[in-house]
Parts: C-alpha cells; structure tokens; sequence
C-alpha cells in the first residue's frame, strides 16, 4: 500500500527535490499544477461545468503557486478560471505565474465574490490555500475564505492538503472543510486517511524511483503516460 | 490550416513568451520535453521497443535541453533512455537537467556509440541536436552523428526540426536526415511542409491564445487534455 507522509517526510522529500536532485520550483511547480488540472477535469468534466467558472483559491505559499499553474492550464483545457488571490508573495517566480494568468485572461480577485449569486455563477471552487508545511493557526486574513469553503454547497477539489487540516491527524475537531476531490502530490500526507470525499488522485508523476525507494513510499503505478493515478479501487 | 513559421517569426515567439509573457525557460523546455516524451509512445509504444534503448542524441541548444527533459519523461514512462550529449552546455539549467538525467540512472554518453551491435542495442533515436535557430553549416563536431543519423535503419524521432535541414527550405540537396516522427513544438516551423515521414505531432501546449491570434497560428485543438496533438489526418 501507498505510504501516507507525516509532515517531517513531505519537507524533507520536497527539500531533497530541489538540494539533491536539482529540480527547480517552477519545473515542479509546472508538473504538480498540470497533474491538478488533469483530475479536476476528470471529476468535473467541462460539460459538466456548463458555462459556470472555476475559483481557484491561492494561498501564500506554494500551493498557491500550485494553483496559479492549474488554473492556466485549466483554461488551455477550455474551463473558465477565476483566481482569487488575496496575499500574493513577493517573489518573481509568483509574479511571472500571475502575470502568465493574466495575460490568459484569467481574473485575478484581491477580495472574495459577493455569496449573492456565487452559487450560480461557479460550479467548482479549488482549494490551493495551504499545502503540507501548514501550521495552524490559519492567519486571520483567510478566514473568510475558510469559511465560504465549509458553508458552500459547491464541489471543492483541494490541491494536496485541504486547507485548515492537520497534515497529520486531518480534519480539526471543530470540523473542516469537506473536499469531493483530493489531489495529493509526490505521495499523500497521512491526513489523507481520513480524507471521505468521492475521488483521490496522485499527481506529480516526477519521483526519482531512487527517492520513492530511500523513503518507501510505494507509489502506484501511472497508467500509460498519464500524469495522475486514481488512489481508490 | 494551421501556420508554418519563417525562422524569424518562431524565434520571436520565443522572444515574447519569456520576455512579454513571462515564463522561464524550465517551464516550457519542461512541457516541450513532456510533449516530446509522449508523442514517442504513441508512435513508438513501449511493447515494440522490447527491452532495446533509446539514444537521446542532444546538441548544445534549447533543443538538446528539450531532449535532456524527454529522456527524463521517457524513463517515467518505462523505456530505457540512453543520453548522448557531446557538447554540454555551461548553464545551470543545464548541468541540473543532466544531473536529474544522472539520478535515474539514465547513461549519458559523451562519445557515439560503437556501430557493432548499435542496431541490435537500441530501438529508436531521438534527434535533439538543433532546433529553429539553427543556421548552416554544421559544426563540425556533429557531422558524425548527422552520419550516423543518415545511415542508421533504426527510426528517428526529431525534436521540432529535422537537425541539419533548413528551417525554412527543408532537407538539403545533398540528402538529410529522414525521421519518422516530426515533433513540433509551439508551431511548425516551415520546413515541416517538406516532411515525408510517417507521424508529425504539434506538442507544446503552452501558446496564450493572444499570442496565437497575432502571429495567426490557426493552431489545431488539442484533445481533451492531451499535450500532443497529431498534424496527419
């Protein structure tokens, strides 16, 4: 079975990448953000999604860079993406990945969407807040976006880690939000046990086999050339 | 139909996607060499090639760095990538690429293979010398691996160019190579009209639509989410 990383497993893989292998962010950044991309559209198919946008949530962090690439590559797949954005870091990787949205004509939003005709208006919300290296307490300038996240009744594809769980022990005793999509990158993090949502996916098809080996992590394997694996039978 | 670039327009389209759209040159040389990677097992699959390798023959360009980047997906795809890279190039990006090669165990050869048992050894080689700026003649540290490619029976994969052909004319007078597998990348260059061979896939799927539109690239839909896209019907 798939190894399920505590949060010390996923930094060091993640600090190995990029010391050891030599990997850059934005390569990384590239594959993760298209592996996200490849499982929403296969849990939400376009004509599903009528004619009715995607938010895409970016946090601070790398799994805001995460997203910022699933949401360009989810409009080369033809999805209307939205991004709202509300702390964007002040570093040039970030910028070009903004920049890149914007000259796709993807929206970038400071402030969350009115709840008024939200609903109608979108029919997905992807979660790229916090990713493996979080920490709680969630800062209160997201909050608010927490919030919209465990009220909505709209489906929430959560990029890695949803957002606000404990990396290790998962959703808070308070209650968390509730994803319909996880898609966990290099390997899932041990809140994804208790993960109950309709679909589990793999991305990040990037693992030197030498670094699933040292860490046991047991990968399943991507069928053909596809950049995601489904984790439920 | 879609758009045959003259060498001045492909290589301001490259100019503008990193200075005016800002992406890095890891990113797209990382979707380019994905693209590559899986236009091969289309045309090639893996149960064809048995357990022969595949020579990556990369040059001291762009092109060779997409073909650094293809070996890498190959390997994830099961096949058995050899590199030969005999003139590498002093650039970080390009020292980690090889070094990410190094760390899957994939060869990377500095002299040509012995011609002996050459045949029988590999399956496939993929053309990664010279890309859209190339301007003859060539040097002539690569005149024996042009031979090579000349004389082989074994079929060639050619990354966005058939090295050694005029970007704009085609093959020479004197006789080029002749692949079987054309990959483009971004868009064909106007050589690609002279091309006899077998399989031509566009790969790249990274073009802003508002790029596409002011340089008319009439560029062809990509399937769902596929990243290569056949130019053959």
């Amino acid at each position: 079975m798939v190894k399920f990383l505590n949060q010390d497993e996923a930094i060091n893989i993640d600090v190995e990448l990029f010391n050891e292998y030599k990997y850059s962010v934005d390569q990384l950044m590239e594959l993760a953000g298209l592996s996200c991309a490849v499982a929403i559209t296969k849990c939400f198919p376009l004509d599903q999604c009528g004619s009715r946008s995607t938010l895409i949530c970016c946090g601070p962090g790398n799994n805001g860079g995460d997203g910022l690439v699933c949401a360009r590559h989810l409009k080369l797949f033809y999805y209307n993406p939205v991004v709202y954005y509300p702390k964007q870091t002040n570093k040039e990787l970030y910028h070009n990945l903004t920049h890149q949205c914007k000259s796709m004509n993807i929206p970038i939003l400071q402030s969350l969407p009115e709840p008024g005709n939200f609903e109608n208006e979108y029919g997905l919300i992807v979660d790229a807040l916090f990713g493996f290296s979080f920490k709680p307490p969630i800062r209160s300038d997201f909050l608010p976006v927490i919030d919209l996240l465990k009220s909505t009744s709209l489906p929430i594809a959560s990029v890695d880690i949803p957002s606000g769980w404990n990396v290790e022990s998962g959703e808070t005793e308070e209650g968390g939000i509730k994803p319909e999509l996880l898609i966990s990158l290099t390997a899932p993090k041990k809140c994804a046990q208790s993960f109950k949502g309709k679909h589990h996916y793999l991305g990040g098809r990037f693992v030197p086999p030498l670094l699933a080996e040292k860490y046991q992590l047991n990968l399943p394997k991507y069928p053909g050339t596809d950049c995601v694996v489904s984790l439920k039978n």
